[in-house]
């Protein structure tokens, strides 16, 4: 039998009605299709999404049909303004002493090397540290190659360590005198296709070309380098940063309004835009399809929730959460009023755990919402540092609660920000589960009166 | 206890000290990282060896020099003569009703597009034999797409179903009147790469250009296609045919000679050309570094076997059995002294099962052989009637006895003719069971005196 244990009773935040509501919710969201349908419409029709891009306005018009016909009440979009990037090709080879092709791929933001590409000796640190660590001047004219592997951890624990080498190495190579930059792809994968991904370059530095390898390839580089013979590399990038030229996009919200507090906002977020190599099926096709098929699910209830929910589709998060930001300027005096939020981007596998991020009080009531989710999987961190996902993170630092739904990971970075990111990815089961958790936690603080400030 | 059955003692082929042999080789074999390293070499030092290419001239290079080094008594080479295929590049992209890049790759032998590619309605068929019911005329001015999917068989049996499209399809779709043809890889894999392989146009049909397009865009394309709107692609290939430019490769062969009848020769064999597009690390590195593996073991023991052990790394393979078809003519008068042969082109898994195809006579003889393997995993087929993989099974039509040798094959195609033949995909363990398994059956079969074509 099943006893319900003391603290959830005193924290009884939902009507009898209210939690029929809820089987009923999770009963249509594990048998409805709907997200996958969502993510196939995205890829099929719209597919890669790079802020600026064609795809991208396409991605918006797309957002806003979209939750029209899924039965939103309110569906707007607010522009964001971004800097022009373009990708162009990337082309790599080992030049000597065995000459080999490499697959490379420009970190995103890079800029170009020089029309006829450049060749330089290659120089590899085992990691960020190793770079950093390098001496001032020790690598005037060298192409420095960064071979740290990320390592697969079911809650993607991996990337943290990884990223660093994407994020700071270029600046970091440039301040000892590299003219490239080249770097093991931050993925789990063994596929000849480069991981992409966002780089910041530091003001006052030397902004060199910036690519990462395919795993393959980089294991070729090191295996080559380990044979104690000078290596010189061939690197032809041609994208381009224009920092001068503004390119609009936008952010698309979409509103369940609240029956009785619609002041009251209960945030879903996805992000819309994807990077421009595979089709953004999963990153962040999924949490745009979860999210939205969750709203349709509640909409479909024969009353409104008593707070609204919003479901935000963010703008530009790949290239440094730059549609979030302009959500914070724009929704300045409302932050107060967003009770709590979920983000949904690291979606492939089945939800294992949910962290709050909420007041002392609240986490009774959290305790009643991990009942709910329980039977489908889904476990109570111990923690309660949550701060919102991806964009969310700045909203949560803003003071926003949130919480963090942790799927299994455990493939997520064999695809991430690859040409690989594509709709066979998406497991429709997975999808269903996903989809019945953001149901229930949003319908959960939708109806529900509870603080979660408090 | 194990009890020898009575047919084995009928047959007994070897003395104690060749048995002693065989367990001081079967052990070396499991123990040495030799085959490995010869394809870690291959793969560092020479890379993808498309026939013609830089890449196929310095693999030969390295072949005869490799076998030097690991103690053959005859090295030499034998000149193969083939005909001009550069692959150029291939862009491929759905215009209408929704843009889409999409990843493509020509098929071997392919002739290219006009310069600036070419557009055209897609007209998808579900297999070749549909491609083949469609009417005359039918396909005027459009492109045939096949979207057959291959399935996975740990045999490969998947294959052939699939890989007709591949060789026989463009022709097919020519004489309907289409412009050009495109196909679902032949691969059992998901990734944004495409499988490419040689194909055969006709005499006197036009020849069109053909690709292939990675799976997970044939998903695309048909999902496209499916919503029932006219569906427009462009193709572009800058892969060109010269026919009346030949090119010169070459058979590389070392031979362990026989010590007491080195005119009887035990073949083993595998290709040293590939694809380009990989490093041709799994097709054909495996079955070249598992040969050359097997015969150093054997060249290493203090006394030669009685026949001579040949290896044969053929030349120009994937582009049709080139090399053999040369071998074939080359040796006319000496095919009846190749006692028996094994080819190994499907090597990327443990080996389980061994396919003879010798004189009923030789069978109990070939059931010793069986005894000899089963520690190792591979179990003797009821079947009789192998005719060698690849090259060898032009000798084993021309009567050669041969056994095939068959391994999990659940992986193989994933890799197979793409980007991804690279050495990572190569498992080390595997590759000493399958050396421990060529040098027994090679030395078995010098070693005895047995005739397997009575
Ligand atoms: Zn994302
Ligand atoms: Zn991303
Ligand atoms: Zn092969
Ligand atoms: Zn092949």
């Amino acid at each position: 039998a099943f006893s319900v244990p003391a603290p959830l009773l005193q924290a009884q935040s939902l009507t009898d009605g209210d939690t029929a509501n809820i089987m009923a919710l999770k009963k249509t969201a594990l048998q409805s299709n709907l997200a996958y349908e969502i993510d196939e419409s995205l890829t099929t029709e719209v597919g890669p999404r790079l802020v600026g891009t064609p795809g991208d306005a396409q991605g918006i018009t797309w957002a806003v049909a979209k939750m029209k016909q899924l039965g939103f009440d309110k569906v707007w979009t607010e522009e964001v303004q971004h800097v022009t990037w373009t990708r162009g090709v990337a082309e790599a080879r080992i030049i000597a002493p065995y000459p080999q092709k490499m697959v490379a791929i420009a970190l995103g933001g890079s800029t170009g090397t020089p029309e006829d590409g450049l060749k330089a000796e290659v120089v590899e640190f085992k990691d960020f540290a190793a770079l950093e660590a390098a001496p001032e001047g020790s690598l005037e004219g060298k192409i420095a190659y960064v071979s740290f592997r990320m390592e697969r951890k079911i809650n993607g624990a991996g990337y943290g360590p990884a990223v660093k080498a994407r994020g700071a190495g270029p600046s970091m190579a440039a301040s000892k005198g590299a003219v490239a930059y080249v770097m093991r792809s931050v993925g789990t994968d063994n596929n000849r296709l480069g991981h992409t991904g966002g780089t910041n370059y530091k003001d006052g530095i030397t902004r060199i070309p910036a690519a990462a390898l395919s795993n393959p390839d980089a294991d070729l580089l090191s295996r080559t380098i380990s044979r104690g013979k000078p290596v010189e590399i061939f690197l032809k990038l041609t994208a381009e940063r224009k920092d001068d030229v503004p390119v609009i996009t936008a952010n698309v919200i979409g509103e369940i309004t609240g029956s009785e507090k619609p002041e009251e906002i209960v945030v879903m977020a996805a992000h819309l835009d994807s990077w421009d190599v595979g089709t953004g099926a999963v990153d962040d096709g999924i949490g745009v399809s979860v999210t939205l098929a969750a709203a349709h699910h509640i909409a479909n209830l024969p009353e409104r929730p008593k707070r609204t929910i919003r479901v935000i589709l963010f703008a530009a998060e790949e290239v440094g959460l730059v549609g979030v930001k302009h959500y914070m300027k724009d929704h300045e005096n409302e932050i107060a009023q967003h009770v709590i939020g979920a983000e949904w981007d690291f979606g492939v596998g089945l939800i294992y755990e949910m962290v709050p991020g909420v007041g002392p009080a609240a986490l009774n009531h959290i305790r009643e919402l991990a009942h709910l989710l329980a039977p489908l999987g889904v476990s109570l961190s111990p923690k309660n540092d949550a701060k919102g996902q991806s964009d969310l993170s700045l909203l949560g630092k803003a003071g926003m609660p949130a919480v963090n739904f942790s799927p299994d990971g455990m493939k997520y970075f064999d695809y991430h920000h690859t040409d690989n990111d594509t709709l066979d990815k998406v497991d429709p089961e997975a999808l269903k589960q996903n989809t019945a958790v953001f149901t229930i936690f949003s319908y959960f603080a939708a109806q529900s009166g509870i603080d979660f400030r408090k």
